[in-house]
């Protein structure tokens, strides 16, 4: 499922990632065949659980784990999770890691409520846990994901989005979670106001190179190896980082041609259109290196963590985020 | 917007549903032009609150409200309404109190989106609260609700649906919710576990009530009164009370006859075609019969609270339920 280069990197925490996903799989399983059905299909493409191994990396550079990082950690997965059934609805996907999406197989309507129910159950799952410092943060970052998307479902098709703009909604819809996991492992770890805060900072560069590689992967990616539906972006309107600096590149009337390629009936494949007749890589390299200084700004926070096999793996996984292929 | 009859009978808290009023549109008025339209078109059609309301007489009854009563109230229409504007992405409806819904002006996506940002604003909200009583009741009612939907959707157009497993979908979908909203006003009124209990039977039976009368008012209702849209249950596929009598009395030539309608293509109005030709009317007197003894069975449920205004109010609300038109 994994690929092994990832594998590798995440080995200081192997077992504790195995143990989230047993968490995980259990919390879930409810009482009920309808819900054992599509839990059990979630379960079946599971992801890189990127999100819970970074609570689990960075609490354990501080020591041994606690013993609500494992729980903690399932239920940012589970946030995630969610916001992935929903996301999967809103872009019409109907591939998603290799298999059929919540809603291409169950319909719209289930997987709206299928995510709910998983947002619910997170949310249940953090007011068990002894402080309220998790069902705090991931309340409100949870709202700031939801935010982020909703802007940049308001910002679709407007051709004229900057990158300041284009980055603030992908800070609101990706990075802030990543932030959050990371603040929560050093939080349920014992650590003061001054550490999490920087290894936040940490969490929220990495989930920004991370999702600015993913919009360049939707844009000339390999359905095969990235395993979900791409060219989504183009067909559902989403200005992204490679297109806003292609459009800041051309004349009035291309300008309108990009227009015509994203709107206009009739074109069966956007994505594949604007790459035939536009010339990305300039676009998309610039992005990269944009991520790049995104990743390099997050190996400089990890200063503050302690030196060992977990830091090194956190900087590692801030350099993976920039070559992954999926 | 209210009725005068309801209007009327809330009157012991009328002042405390306007401060709750105020605290949900004020706690939902985001930092963000976008946002703020959206939120700005739900508050245009706010409805009963009668969730919030409960949370408020329940409280009261007991004495003068606590700090956090109004809040606590205000959160729970959130997660009221959030469902809401989901159930009308599921329902693909294009009314609601008579308005058109967010999906409708909106599209789907920003639905879903506004929908998880309430129910992320109402959690984070709840854990502010100084206990964790109301988070971890709601996050864990809001699963139910969402299972009950899920297992409603996976119930359409079972033509073998029994009266027990209708009872028990609109239970997990709609009572629980206004149980947890009656015991939330005991609990955050000091009172404990045996009276909560007791209140929160009283909550799910009105629920119950008010859900078997919404699906008759689905099946017989003026869409001009109601304000939303009608004849949805049939066009999804909903197997509701007066339908499950229906079926049970028919042949099997007309069992086959009602499934059709439900499902062949062509039909384009299956609520008024389902009543021009089945008589409708035995099917519905059932199910208001049901609701009327669910009522009844809240009202004993109420001895246990001190009498006064709000207990007169919440015994009129339990009535209510069954004579209400929208």
């Amino acid at each position: 499922m994994m690929e092994p280069l990832l594998q590798e990197l995440l080995s200081p925490v192997r077992d504790e990632v195995e143990e989230m996903s047993r968490f995980f799989e259990r919390e879930l399983a409810a009482p009920s065949a309808v819900l054992r059905e599509l839990v059990g299909h979630l379960s079946r493409y599971k992801g890189k659980r990127l999100r819970g191994t970074e609570v689990l990396l960075v609490g354990k550079a501080f020591g041994p784990l606690g013993p609500e990082h494992v729980p903690v950690a399932a239920i940012v997965e589970m946030i995630h999770t969610a916001t992935l059934v929903h996301d999967d609805v809103l872009d019409v996907a109907s591939l998603r890691r290799g298999l059929a999406s919540v809603n291409a197989r169950y319909g719209n309507p289930t997987a709206v409520l299928l995510g709910d129910y998983i947002y619910a159950k997170a949310f249940h799952l953090s007011t068990g846990l002894r402080s309220q410092v998790a069902s705090r943060l991931l309340a409100e970052t949870t709202r700031t994901v939801c935010r982020g998307e909703i802007e940049q479902t308001a910002a679709r098709y407007d051709f004229d989005l900057t990158e300041a703009r284009y980055l603030e909604l992908i800070d609101m819809k990706t990075a802030s979670l990543h932030g959050a996991a990371c603040e929560l492992g050093a939080r349920y770890a014992g650590e003061g106001e001054e550490t999490a805060l920087a290894v936040r900072g940490f969490g929220r560069d990495l989930g920004r190179a991370f999702q600015i590689v993913d919009d360049c992967l939707d844009l000339e990616g390999d359905e095969r190896i990235v395993g979900k539906s791409l060219g989504t972006d183009v067909s559902e309107g989403k200005i992204t980082l490679p297109v806003v600096h292609l459009l800041a590149g051309l004349s009035p009337r291309e300008r309108l041609r990009v227009r015509e390629i994203y709107l206009a009936e009739g074109i069966a494949d956007r994505a594949a259109t604007l790459a035939a007749e536009f010339d990305l890589r300039p676009g998309i390299e610039y992005a990269i290196q944009c991520a790049d200084g995104s990743s390099r700004k997050a190996l400089e926070s990890l200063e503050r963590l302690p030196a060992g096999p977990c830091r090194d793996a956190l900087a590692s996984l801030a350099e993976y985020v920039l070559c992954r292929r999926s």
